[in-house]
């Protein structure tokens, strides 16, 4: 059991100023609070002092996404989400979710049965049975990389994709690339679909020709790399984005496979910033989204809804990071 | 001097009640205190304890928008983002801007040497000088109606736009209509900007045909009138979205100076719910973006920058307000 001098240890503090943190006292300085309650929530500390909110249970519905251990996608969205919800005095359950409940519950008479007042939901796609419900759903429900129109108990979650891609080509035109090409996962999924629209948009706020035969989507990775990667390549793509970083892996490898150099001869950037991305050959130049901050606009949204600010949408700033994935076009 | 007990007397409860509110008592409730916290800051209650964030301040930047009496554009948005920052901790002050102090003096520049650690920004167009500076400033702004691409210092707050026109062309495709035209201030204005993609991506999301003559844009109200207002109706315009209220009332006048009879034989939608919308001839259907909870959540973003979140934007759900200037098509 973590206990204050395992939290002094790690933070290299006194366990007094730990126990001040924790005791919400007012002569220590907020970004050391916050600091403290933060790695209490990360170390698993359960005595958190909850002032207000006590007894409120809050839920993570989660569906389809990895999200237990440390570098699953899901894990720190979660982490981050509980980092802001716990030292609020909230109680946060993780359930990972079936079709089968969602078929036999509607979504309103689960959170009331089990006493939650309001839900993060992670990895439910557009035909999942709860999304219908989510139209017309009266208990607060933020969903992360979806989307419901007109209810006002349900907000958004993501990054913000037209920025991303922005990011994205704003760099590669910046080295001279004017032939850029796209691979994608399948668009039947609302974030590639989204990312689809922003990397055209992209292209054309920097004034590049947009040409739908320098793109190419597919359910499977493998799929998307045989089908679409030679025709690009053939079409004379000196550089190509992919919707997110496995496919990026994927199409360096193919490339190089193919004799090609990266970056000499391609360049090649991603989506997401996973932990594996500093790791490919050569590192992955991709654009973050930092999931901790992810959960913590999860966590904003929801105490907006709960406030009864009725919240639509929110969009966290992405990050271009710089690796080694990208040259100058020659 | 407002007191305790004006306060009490406006909710009709006890002095004791508002004391333990105002003093962050544990034994009252979350909705009771909320209320009396926000009539606190509507009254004009100065002695708010404040535990946290002592001595910080904020400013609300604004710039040609009215805002010093109720009902006014700006006066709503500023309330809300004091209901949520007062009781908060912090100070709030507004500050009228002129275009020669944004010349002079860089906005980084301005909030140091007057002590402030963030601002929300209202009424700035695209052409102001500090637009360029938020492109690269640290201090965190949050400009309301306004967007500046890849600065984690700065977000965006205004209402979802897209969902907005949505709403209005699903309510006039569910009364019959299928040429919906389209009034607009000038395009140079992000808002209107925003709104006229939203019009056509809504017409196109509900099967609708896209007709560019059908719209029309003017930066004086009188001009949109007489130069686009008849060629729509020539056009064969069973029903016009107008891209703000003020707009949407000079249309039907000069429609019913033609004889046409609202709702009878044109339908008239109008954006944004002005305190006056009610009481047009016949009173306005139209979108509304609720301007207090626009301020609210324009603290919630100020407060993700100010807590190292960088939220890039938030949108708020609007609302579809039904009133009288929409009929079945004939």
């Amino acid at each position: 059991m973590v206990t204050i001098a395992d939290i002094a240890d790690k933070l290299g503090i006194s366990k007094g100023t730990v126990s001040k943190a924790l005791s919400d006292a007012p002569d220590i300085s907020e970004t050391l609070r916050k600091t403290i309650l933060e790695t209490a929530v990360e170390m698993g500390y359960t005595k958190l002092r909850r002032k207000r909110n006590v007894s409120k249970k809050v839920c993570v519905l989660i569906y389809n996404m990895e999200y237990t251990s440390p570098g699953h996608f899901g894990y720190d969205i979660i982490m981050g989400f509980r980092q802001m919800a716990e030292p609020a005095g909230l109680t946060v359950d993780v359930i990972p979710i079936t079709k089968s409940l969602q078929k036999t519950t509607p979504y309103d008479v689960f959170m009331l049965e089990n006493d939650y007042i309001g839900s993060l939901v992670m990895g439910i796609s557009l035909s999942e049975p709860w999304i219908a419900d989510f139209k017309t759903s009266r208990t607060p429900a933020v969903l992360f990389d979806n989307y419901v129109m007109g209810n006002p108990s349900v907000a958004s979650v993501a990054v913000d994709n037209d920025e991303g891609m922005e990011l994205a080509v704003n760099h590669l035109k910046s080295l001279g690339h004017k032939k850029i090409g796209y691979l994608s996962g399948a668009l039947g999924s609302h974030v590639f679909l989204v990312r689809h629209r922003a990397f055209f948009a992209a292209l054309k706020a920097n004034g590049l020709p947009t040409d739908p035969q320098l793109s190419g989507s597919s359910y499977y990775i493998s799929e998307c790399i045989q089908k679409h990667l030679p025709r690009l390549l053939e079409r004379g793509a000196t550089a190509i984005i992919c919707s997110h970083d496995q496919l990026a892996n994927a199409a360096m490898v193919q490339c190089q496979e193919l004799g090609k150099k990266i970056p000499e001869d391609l360049s090649i950037i991603g989506f997401d910033d996973l932990p594996m991305s500093p790791y490919t050959a050569p590192p992955l130049t991709t654009i973050r989204q930092d999931r901790p901050q992810l959960g913590k606009c999860g966590y904003y949204a929801l105490d907006s809804l709960l406030n009864g600010v009725p919240i639509g949408t929110i969009l966290l700033h992405p990050q271009l990071i710089l690796r080694s994935s990208c040259g100058e076009r020659k």
